[in-house]
């Protein structure tokens, strides 16, 4: 599949819609969810235009594992998250919506998560817990 | 958490105990997870002794997920996938049960996966799709 440039996280990644952004480097952006699983759920993408795990090469995927090490690490010592559920789906047959790469990390235990992708969390919260783990990375 | 040099995957890894395996390399193990969340349900680990994704060092890491990929595009040309699952569990508090870092992925959509790590599966039928995979790798 060719990439679409105008998925929401392409929009993102140019500016042109806001996010609750928590961590930027050259190669990748973590934000928060805003359809939240659980609270403190996360977002890590590469500044590649890849839309499945498949079309990244092993150099950007690895910039894109730092960060979300980076932010598991700042979930579990801000948020004391006990646990770390990683999530990446591949394509619209595995239930992904947003054809751009993303890693969701959701600080929860995976028989607790809400629904993926079903309802708009609270902004208010959602921006506190943005500056939680922000200031942690 | 140290390490546990006893669990399941570390037995697997020292060839204690069998497994459906569809690839190995010198840093990496894939094989099919007997506790199939659905049909095709596979594992990538490192050798690494990591017991979640914050132990792993960066090079370890990249060698995992360029075999992540490979499995993944296998079960999408074997399987006839139209969508891969990828699940990671960081700690009990997430959910993990075995504490060797691994990669579920599941040729799935993710409103359709079975429980995780509730019921075994029909192994002649997973040793079946692990010939198909382990033929493509």
């Amino acid at each position: 599949m060719s990439y679409d440039t105008n998925n929401i996280f392409a929009k993102i990644l140019r500016g042109e819609i806001p996010s609750f952004k928590i961590y930027e480097d050259d190669y990748t952006l973590a934000f928060m969810d805003i359809m939240p699983q659980a609270e403190g759920h996360a977002l890590v993408i590469p500044k590649f235009e890849a839309t499945t795990l498949l079309d990244i090469p092993a150099d950007q995927l690895t910039h894109t594992m730092t960060t979300v090490q980076k932010v598991i690490a700042a979930q579990k010592s801000e948020l004391g998250a006990e646990g770390v559920v990683l999530m990446q789906l591949n394509g619209e047959g595995a239930g992904q919506t947003v054809p751009h790469l993303h890693f969701h990390l959701i600080p929860a235990h995976l028989s607790q998560l809400k629904r993926h992708g079903a309802e708009q969390g609270d902004m208010k919260k959602i921006e506190a817990i943005a500056e939680k783990i922000r200031a942690a990375l």
